[in-house]
Order: structure tokens, then sequence, then C-alpha cells
């Protein structure tokens, strides 16, 4: 097909849009390791799951086997208030870079959540309301996750409480208002509400609170009050399978110009965003039928694949929820205070670790201000104000393109644009005035909270 | 046409957009008034003009007889970027209100400038850079122009230099770390880089700054530095032809799909939205092809159609710009602190002032407090979080719509949603938070400022 009738933005028409979600362990010849229930080490039942998580839900997170499931009518309906999402050819980028490279973007970012996080808030607010639940619990830290719920639950009429990191409470007064807006309960975690909060904050009178704590809070929260469950915007299985959405979509729309992509890129934070943009393109290298470059990008301060452990860990710092096998750094590792916020995390998906740890995907990571160099670039050449932790996908697909325009290769990039940086100027003023500094964990740190992981 | 195969957003195809702007003066029989020469109080000419504007901007401003202007390729090719923008069916919010009435808005904040300003800016800047101009010079007080322009200047490589009104470069510090991401210098106004600039802080020291003082700061700026020309969003016929991008694009949007306005709606502050979205259908209905309502609504606050009066007035608090025959509340009306910074404008569009004073089209003001209501509302129900700005069309579209409810009415109603709100998270934290208040100004006041009129 020739490269004129591409456009700018690829939409697919509403008709065009995925009736089901694609779950990738259905392919993978290697499932993914199952929760283990951190008192016995024995897998997690869906019983044992049930008093924390929808059943439904719970459903989805054990299923390695069925590769399709239908998406509901109502949760369509809601995708088709901001979805498809514009599949991009980047033809001022590529002019700017003077590369042969021919780049794409999906983006995420044109939802008022601002990032893909709506996508699974959606579904796992669906999902509750079906079960017949009053609400649903849970943490955030940049605010992303807890916006998405906020908006998901004013939808369905759910009740949504959110416990935000008090720090984040404090320094992003706008995130908060915005959840609500959506008439969302926003906590900042410490709180004297549960008694895991009274307890750090008998410990730690003054502290800013952390998502390992917030966290805590939001299961103590689901589990006492009757009519409530909780809900977690990343790293679990039901998650990624939510946000094959982001591929489907992506490789439907390159399908239909008959493009192919060499190299597909996202940041990885829980790898909700990689984990969905890649899962058909991923299916079809598991079965087969073609072969691609995944590349995952985290920050260098927070390094979970290229410098953490596969083993078994606590997916939150407070120590309360299933163990997962993962790359992660250990669940007392306290990343430096990176302005992605989104990829702070000490762990990754058990999906994508498994990936990885199969070869069958890179990772890479990359420096805070490189990051943002590579952001108000694109910015610039592009319109779009980038997240911070988009920003890492869109460093390490230009340094491709840069490298295609040394060897005169015309690789086709694709790469997950998760959202906008509107709520995340603070960050970008720092990097204006030279004030960013780049924080590289030394390995004495890793390993100091490695040695903590637990035996299994 | 059924029902049925009205998608949720109605998205032309980039060979459906509009190849040319649409001028609306071309099929007026009672032009606008030409502006005029503050000393001498004669048309200002082209030779007058050309110190200030860029010469192809006033060859636009002056024409009130050619009805279409080609839009150049590479402003097209910018366009492509974010445009087509969505025309959205809002089904949700039918639903929610129970009305039978059909709602549509075309919505321009898919964009970082996060509103529809960046279809000017794109232009005005364009035209700069064909003259051979070294950059451009503005005022910006909410923040959507400033960022607009930095987008557009920092795409053609142009500079760009923004007086922020002082109090807003404080408050809102994210808008102006926007801009500075898009390399644009932006100068608290007022300041000492400006003659005029360094007389008012001798007189007021400590002052907060105003738009009018920023103008003429930025005019001065233009007229004294070789190579820069002063840029402005709104008010000027120019402006107003660009933006008719928004109507021409939901009228081709409704035309493939058979569906005909009874009722188009938009907010106005100084026009350029309103005026825009409904150039188009009003010429048609100047042709005598076809008849639509029009409203016009503005904030209780600042009420410029509803209560000030037709008749020549100076653009700027500063009184440096040329006179404008236009709905005016005087130049030294101060409009209270309306959270709606784009619509406390004491004047009008002298296009649609003419068209309203010939009773072409309606006006309503609605008080800040309703507007927050009706915005909040949206949100929950149709995901997109407004500006407060946009919020007044939707405020009296959900009005219109209640109104068809109870007759049984089944209208339909297009409004023009300008921008999202995520930088106006201060007012809808005065809102949730049940501090705000409605400031609608005496008969007295507004009397006061109109004795102030100049004489011509």
């Amino acid at each position: 097909m020739s490269e004129q009738k591409i456009p700018y933005k690829m939409y697919l028409e509403e008709s065009e849009m995925p009736l089901a979600w694609y779950n990738v362990r259905a392919d993978m010849k290697n499932k993914p390791a199952p929760l283990l229930n951190p008192g016995t080490h024995k897998p997690m039942t869906a019983e044992e799951l049930s008093p924390v998580f929808c059943d439904e839900l719970i459903r989805q997170e054990l299923d390695d086997t069925t590769a399709y499931f239908p998406i509901p009518e109502e949760i369509r309906s809601f995708y088709r208030m901001y979805r498809p999402s514009p599949l991009v050819r980047a033809y001022c980028l590529e002019e700017r870079l003077q590369t042969p490279a021919k780049i794409y973007y999906k983006f995420e970012g044109n939802n008022t959540s601002g990032s893909h996080k709506l996508n699974s808030a959606i579904a796992q607010a669906y999902y509750a309301k079906q079960q017949g639940l009053k609400g649903v619990t849970t943490e955030t830290g940049a605010g992303q996750w807890g916006t998405a719920l906020a908006m998901a639950c004013a939808y369905l009429g759910l009740d949504c409480k959110v416990y935000m990191v008090k720090v984040s409470y404090e320094q992003k007064p706008f995130r908060r208002e915005v959840m609500r807006t959506y008439g969302a309960s926003v906590t900042p975690s410490p709180s004297m509400d549960t008694e895991v909060g009274r307890r750090i904050l008998a410990e730690h009178p003054g502290t800013g609170g952390s998502l390992g704590c917030a966290i805590s809070e939001a299961v103590e929260a689901a589990e006492t009050q009757p009519g409530y469950r909780y809900v977690l915007g990343s790293v679990l299985n039901q998650v990624l399978l939510h946000q094959s959405v982001i591929g489907l979509e992506a490789k439907a729309a390159l399908d239909k110009y008959g493009v192919r992509p060499d190299i597909i890129i996202g940041c990885a934070g829980g790898g909700s965003n990689l984990g969905g943009l890649i899962s058909p393109f991923m299916g079809e290298q598991l079965r087969g039928e073609a072969s691609y470059r995944f590349i995952a990008v985290e920050p260098a301060s927070c390094p979970s694949f290229t410098r953490g452990r596969f083993a078994y860990d606590f997916c939150d710092t407070g120590k309360v929820c299933p163990l997962a096998k993962m790359y992660t750094l250990g669940s007392g590792f306290m990343p430096a205070p990176n302005h992605a916020g989104g990829l702070r995390y000490h762990g990754m998906s058990p999906v994508l670790s498994q990936l990885y740890h199969d070869g069958l995907m890179e990772a890479v990571s990359v420096k805070q201000t490189e990051v943002f160099e590579a952001a108000e670039y694109f910015a610039r050449v592009e319109g779009i104000l980038p997240a911070p932790e988009s920003s890492h996908a869109i460093k390490v697909a230009i340094d491709e393109a840069l490298r295609c325009k040394e060897t005169g290769e015309e690789k086709t990039i694709l790469f997950g644009l998760t959202g906008t940086g509107y709520f995340d100027m603070l960050a970008y003023e720092k990097f204006h005035d030279g004030k960013m500094t780049d924080y590289i964990p030394t390995d004495g740190e890793i390993q100091a909270t490695l040695d903590q992981l637990p035996q299994v």
C-alpha cells in the first residue's frame, strides 16, 4: 500500500472496535506463576481472593487458558465515549529526525483521566456493579488510576473511595479535585480511617505516606466494609487483559493499512500499558505467526527488569497482599523521587516478567533528564505534551529511529503514548529550571532490598 | 437516516477537512463597521495597521466580500495533527436527562492548548513566518491563547513573546510551564521591559496587572522590535475567519449523517469560538437557504451582549488599539474575578455584534455557580472535564434539552465545547468547597463605564 494513503491519525470505525479482550496467557507455553498465599505459600484460591476482589475479576485473574473474553456491551458503550483511540503516524517527528524509520504511536491520553488507566477502571467498576456491590476502594499515587476509577464509578453510580499518598494529595491538589469532580472521596494516606493507617501514624507521625501504605489501607477498607471490594490499576493479569484493547485496536488499524511494525516499545511500571499494547502482537509471535522486537522501557531510578530478580515477592510494601512471581527490586525498595510516579513500582506484571525471562522481550532503562529532553522535543514537534511515564517510550523510540538513520534501515516503530502531562508541570518546571537530577540506585541499595525477599 | 447509524463520535476523514475558511461577512447585508483610528476617527487603513499586524492578516481583516480563503497546505498539515476534531453525539447526556432532544457537541479540547485557540494561532504564526518575521508578541490571561501560540510558533520555528497577566502568571504556574515547554518566553505583566509597563509599575507598584495592560505591552513590544508583529486570539474578523474551520467541520459531519440542528449554542467572550462555530450555518441563513436559532451565552458577571451598548469603543483597557463598533460594557469595565477567564472581556467581535444587533442571534447570560453545576454534571455523564468557559454553553444546552422534555419536542441541539478544564481545578475546588460566589455588576457600575465611551 502506498505511503501517501496513511493519514496522520488512523481511526477505526466504532464498528471495528474489538468485541473481546485477548488473554495472552492462553498462548504462553510457560504460564506466569500463580499468586501465592503469603502465609501458606500455596496458590491463592478463588475463595481466598473473594473478600478482596470481585468474583468475575478473580475468574479472569486465574484463567490462563481462555484466549478471548467478550467485552460486555455496557463497557463497550463506555469505551465509545473515548475510544477507538487514535493511532498516529508521527510524520512530523520522522521529518524532524530525518530518519528513514516510520514511527507510529497509539495515543491513550485523549480522555479526562489522561491515560490508558480508564480501560481497566471501567471494566473493574462494571463487574463490581454487576455483583451488586456498593462501591470500590483503591489507592493512587500520581493520580491517573484514581482519576480513571472515579470517572468509571461516576458513570455507573458506584461509590469510590481513593486513598491517595499524602504527599501527592498535598502536592497534586488538582488531581484530587478532578477525582472530587467525579464524586470520589479522596483520603490522604496514612489516615485515621483504618487500623493500619492509625498504626503507621503512631509509629511515624508526620509521614508523607507511600503507595505501599495506601494499598494496605484500601485493602483493609474493602475487607472491613460490607459491599466493597478492592481494585488495582496495574500488575494483575486481569488488568493486562482489559488493556489488550490498546494492542487490539492498534493492530486492527495497522492491518487495515497493511503496516507491520518491526519494533514495539512501551514504558513499564507495573506493566499495564506495555502488556496491553503488545498482547496481540506477542500472541502472533507465540503462535509462530510473526516476529517482533518488543522493548520495555523503565526508569534508571527503578529498574525492575534490568537490575531486579525474577522471584516471588509481595506486591505491596505493606506485605498484606499475595506473593507474585515477578521481576522485583524487593518490596522494601524505595524508589527515588522520580517524576514518573506511575513507573515507581518495585515489581512488574507476572505475565511480562515471564515473557522477559523467556527471552521474548527486551528491556532498557533510561535516565530522567534524557526522558524530559525527549518529552520536550516531542511536544514541540508532534504537539502533544506527554506524561513523564509515556516519555520513557518516546526516548527509546527516538533512539531507535536515529539508529535507523545511521544504518539507513526503514524500520517501522510502534510505541505506546500512554498519556498527557498536564498534571506534571511541576516536573517540567524543574526540568526547565535545570533543577532536575538523575537518581540511580547503587548495587548495594538494590542488594539490601533483594536480601529481604520472602523465602519461597 | 436511521438513529442507530450515528456513532458517538462523528469523525471526518482527513480528505473531508475544509480546504478553505469561510468569511461570513461576505454574506452579511449589514457589514460590521470598520475599525477606526483612535486619533482621527477615520477607518484604519492597511498602512496604519502594518506596524502592528502581518500584511496577509490585515488583508483578511479588511476583506468583507471574499467568501472563501484557501487554507495554505502548511496550515492544513498542522491541522491534521489534531483535526478533524470530533463531533460527539451526547447519547449519555440525552439518556440521563431523559430528553427527546438530540444533543451534539463539537469538541475542540483534544489538543495540548486545550481549546480551539490553536486554529487561529497556527494561521497567524504561519503568515508571520511567510512575511519573513522573526517572531510574534501577544498577551494572555487565562493562558489558552498563549499556549496555543507557543505551540504554533514552536512548530514553525518562530520566536514567541507572551505577556501574561501577573496574577495569572503567579496563580497559574502550570500554564506558564506549558508555554515554556514550547519555547515561548513568558513575562509577567506589567513588566520593566516596556515603557508602558514601567509607567504602570511606577503608578501602581505591586499591581497584579490586567489584560488591558498586557495588550498594551505586547503591542509596544511588537512595534519597537524589528521583525516582530502583534497577534490577538479573539475579537478580530481574521480570527473568526480562521475559527470557521470549527463550523465547517461540524456542518460537514452533520450533513454526512443527514442531521440538521435546530439550535446552535456557544459561549461568547470575544466571540472567536461562537463566531467560528456558527459561521457556515449563519451563511446559509443569510442566503435564505435555512433557518436556525443561534444562542450566545455569556457570564452574568460580564454581560456584553445582554447589558452592554452597541457602540464604538477601544478594544483594550489601555486605549492604544483602534476603535471597534461592538457590544461593549466600556473599556474601563473591570469584570469581577469570574473563573471563566476567557469570557472576561468588556467587548465582543464586531461581526457577532452586528448579527446580534440585526436580530439574527439571541444572547443569554448565566451565573457562575449554575455553570459549574452543569460542568460537573456533564463531566460525570459524558466523561469530559469541561473548561469553565465551555460550560456556559453546556448549561444552556441542558436548559434547552430540558425544555424539550417538557414540551415533548425532538429538537436537535448543537453546542461548542471549546476546551478542557485541566488547568482550572482551583475553580472546581472552590465550587466543591461551596466557596464559589456569583458576581453580577449593578446597573450603576455598567452605566459608569458606558459613560466613558469615546464620542464617535
